[in-house]
């Protein structure tokens, strides 16, 4: 990939000569996840999110990407700020790796997610102070040739917000995650009346979810899965025990309304679980009386049907709270027949044969399980092709560019932004590092491209597992390994002794006697043909040949084939 | 796991003595697949269906499982027959591997399936002739004791049959995969009235099909199908490519006629979808005219709205048809703008990242694709809850079990038998190698076990893959694996030279050069200590030392824990 050039001064359409507006995501342009956004001008940029993505099924061992900032090297003293849109972490995930390489700019959000940033900020010791600022209500940031505002939009979690940003070539709306839901709880619809008057403002070009771009209809409301949720704490006669995502506030704000409807205390526990309920109570985005909540280890003193237990582990994950609890590993709180598990979140793409196991796990137990495929017990965030579709009819941009999404959810999104009239041309697919240059008149997606290659974190490594490593993995959990081990007499060529042999996720090896010892002669045989005047100390001719060889003796015998590692050693 | 003791005699309700049946699930009662189950009186029993399972999550390279026979080792020769109920790999699969173990028992079947169990022996040289019976209208085969008649149902496959198994203790109905279909495509509907007769005769146990327990409703018809299907047709203005599996027979039956109806040409590809269409043909379970088939190689031959593609790979699989069309590995054929590209299966829970990148590859090369989330495209082949319930009532057995799914899926079917009248305590939720015996008046999972565990097939090993290379396998995708050699003067015990290190999917080795030296003097250091007096020549202490320190030493720089395997070689 080649860093794009400075930017070109181009005529305006006002006459004189202008910049473009220049927009290039660093991620969330072919993946779902990894959200992060440069807005530049002559130069100068501001950043939207900060987000990390997760790993594909071919990344083994990789704990999570984030964005590749190749791009703003050097022109850390250009960024003017940084808006964050809302409090998940694919959009403030990569904020402790990234945000002081960037030369620690302000950060510009509001109250629910800074608590959310600092919170996560103390999981990373060492990490310099943040600079963020607290945007006031209807408050509008001057940045340079900046000017951006924001308008509440309805998500999964409070404080979500869009952004309007002014620009010398135009306004631009970037509506972030969204929905739109006139009935949320403890919270307020999306600010409609706001997005009315922005369409009518005259819009260059709106920026527009697509998570959701190839579901038909609207997105459900809260209040749907408020309703289903208290027919079952209704019908439920032990303890409820419910699972969702740590970062789902609103839904957290269903369980405590419910809890209190039917006289249940709520027994809250994980880390995030925690960190976060104290956070958004604090924040006052999350409402319940003191005497609701109480400790994991209190739950025995209630009678079953005073209970709910809230954890995090929806998704069947390894070390959360209801898998502790289903598999007994939990200290104070075990499943036992009559308990309600409800899941109320949806299963992300990867994790359903583990969600169904743990499910077996449950049911195993006695406990009763509902989830999202029998009710509505999960509402999405993001909005489905109806709110999508309302959002560019309000918003009436010149251009379009979706965002946040695969290609393909992109694709789909401009066919609603062309059914609604936008014009083809004007509507624009891009991918991650690609940059999209905007003048009135004009828009146009640059040949260069901004380095877009994954940035991958595993343990304390950042972007030192690169393709190498991984398809190494992915060899290693398909056959295993072979190494072998060969002494060779350096005076006379000649081997010394056995090869030795060391291999793991092939065969069994103790059932495996025969084929070992054939693999160590065969080996044998290549070395000493080798060991010939004119191959002589040619080691890597050895190696390879080994290699080759060995790998089709144990490719014929057992249609496998290892990673064949051979290990010749001259003393 | 312990075999299951001899069956004692029972007192029977006769009056006199007599045994119980004795029903043994093989598999398919703890996950979907691996279907196979043996129906045992005094000592002479039956098999239902002989299928293949899928691996799980934690089972990398791993190609399938099949069914562990260990509890019929020295029972050959009273195995009277195997009957089996469908085509599809999951009930026909583990044939060729487990026929002649098992002494090459005489198999009942339907024409359609006999062909498909046939065709697949092929790929098995070497493999003894198969005794393949192929049942007629209303046969019903007597087998010692046991009098086995069928009944036809409706499944995404032809000549999908129940079993109505007659024994001395009584009448034992058995579903297998079925669903309602009123208007089922080139079949007819399932066989209601036979299945009301047989209610009507006093039924003592019915296992039915849980796969679908979870879903509400009745499942689709395969003319629901035909007409969203019939809708793209109507729509394509370019060549219309679909995937689905080789093994659906209606829905290639589908294909075709809207081929026919619209004239256009299908070309058919992938070996599987091949030899699956000529079979059906050849059997005249598929119908259509001989102009209507084309090669491959004989597409661009039609113009583009003339041209069906009919291939395998809507799962996403590698090498399927459909992956080498978007990739443009295919021969003949490459996605172009314009194509409609229709995905008509539902996605197997654990591909829909690769489907999602498959999807992403054919928006980008100018393809609309249509999937099943979009519109009814793909009608499951198993009963849902409505199906379930109207079985259940047609048969009005006295005990009920459920078969075909996770634990929680049986567990939901028992609560809809429950839900029909069926007492709680006559509905048995049991799992693989469980023995359930039944005599009229008592039904019983007795305490011993059959052997149900696993048995894996990865390339040519059947059963050489246990836990031990597993757990490797998984342990070396995650962090890689690190070897380190060490050669030790066995005169002196000193280390000779300085360690070697082959690391592979750890860390990058040419760019962490200083942590590999780190770890090789960390090494020397252990070795050396190690050559004390008193630890001398005390390899499997040093090796231990090595693994243990050197484990702590690269988690502490890395956060990783690779595989360590540490060789010491004395010279």
């Amino acid at each position: 990939m080649i860093m794009i050039k400075k930017q070109p001064i181009r005529p305006s359409h006002l006459g004189g000569l202008n910049y473009p507006i220049r927009i290039i995501p660093l991620g969330g342009f072919e993946e779902i996840g990894l959200n992060m956004m440069i807005i530049e001008y002559n130069g100068k940029m501001i950043i939207v999110d900060m987000g990390l993505g997760f790993p594909e099924e071919d990344m083994p061992g990789i704990d999570f990407i984030i964005p590749n900032i190749a791009y703003l090297k050097g022109k850390e003293k250009n960024i003017l700020g940084v808006f964050i849109t809302h409090g998940h972490y694919d959009h403030i995930g990569a904020i402790p790796y990234l945000i002081e390489k960037l030369g620690n700019p302000p950060i510009f959000t509001m109250p629910l997610t800074a608590g959310f940033i600092l919170k996560r900020q103390e999981d990373f010791p060492g990490v310099p102070k943040l600079e963020i600022h607290r945007l006031k209500k209807d408050e509008v940031v001057h940045l340079g040739s900046f000017k951006v505002g924001y308008f509440r939009v309805n998500h999964n979690i409070p404080d979500g917000i869009g952004l309007v940003i002014n620009t010398p070539v135009g306004k631009i709306v970037h509506s972030c995650d969204f929905k739109f839901d006139y009935t949320p709880i403890n919270d307020e619809p999306i600010d409609e009346k706001k997005l009315k008057a922005i369409g009518e403002s005259n819009v260059l070009a709106l920026l527009s979810d697509s998570t959701n771009a190839e579901n038909p209809g609207h997105s459900l409301s809260e209040s749907v899965v408020l309703e289903n949720m208290d027919q079952m704490f209704q019908k439920a006669k032990g303890r409820i025990i419910t699972a969702t995502f740590a970062s789902l506030i609103s839904r957290i704000q269903i369980i405590f309304m419910l809890a209190e409807k039917y006289g249940r205390k709520v027994a809250i526990d994980g880390y995030s679980m925690k960190a976060n309920v104290a956070i958004a109570r604090e924040l006052k985005y999350l409402k319940f009386s003191s005497e609701t909540l109480i400790k994991p280890e209190e739950v025995d003193k209630f009678s079953d049907n005073k209970i709910v237990v809230l954890g995090t582990g929806a998704q069947g994950e390894g070390n959360a709270v209801l898998m502790r609890i289903a598999s007994g590993e939990h200290r104070f709180i075990q499943i036992k027949k009559g308990d309600t598990v409800i899941f109320s979140s949806s299963v992300v793409p990867g994790n359903e044969r583990t969600v169904q196991r743990l499910k077996d796990t449950l049911y195993r137990r006695g406990a009763k399980v509902y989830h999202y495929k029998m009710m509505d017990l999960h509402a999405g965030g993001h909005g489905q092709q109806e709110d999508l579709r309302q959002m560019l009819e309000l918003i009436r941009p010149k251009y379009f560019i979706p965002i946040h999404g695969n290609y393909y959810m992109l694709k789909l999104h401009g066919e609603i932004a062309e059914s609604v009239g936008i014009k083809p041309e004007n509507i624009i697919i891009a991918g991650d590092g690609d940059a999209i240059e905007l003048l009135s008149g004009k828009v146009e997606v640059v040949k260069e491209k901004a380095p877009a290659g994954y940035v991958m974190v595993d343990g304390l490594g950042v972007g030192d597992v690169g393709e190498v490593v991984l398809r190494d993995r992915q060899v290693m959990a398909q056959d295993g390994m072979f190494v072998v081990i060969v002494i060779v007499d350096s005076k006379t060529g000649k081997i010394r002794g056995d090869p030795d042999v060391i291999s793991r996720g092939f065969v069994y090896l103790k059932e495996s006697r025969a084929l070992i010892g054939e693999a160590k002669s065969k080996v044998k045989k290549i070395v000493s043909k080798a060991a010939s005047p004119e191959h002589t100390m040619n080691w890597a001719y050895v190696r390879d040949q080994i290699r080759e060889r060995l790998g089709q003796f144990l490719f014929s015998k057992t249609e496998r084939r290892p990673m064949i590692l051979p290990v010749v050693i001259e003393i």
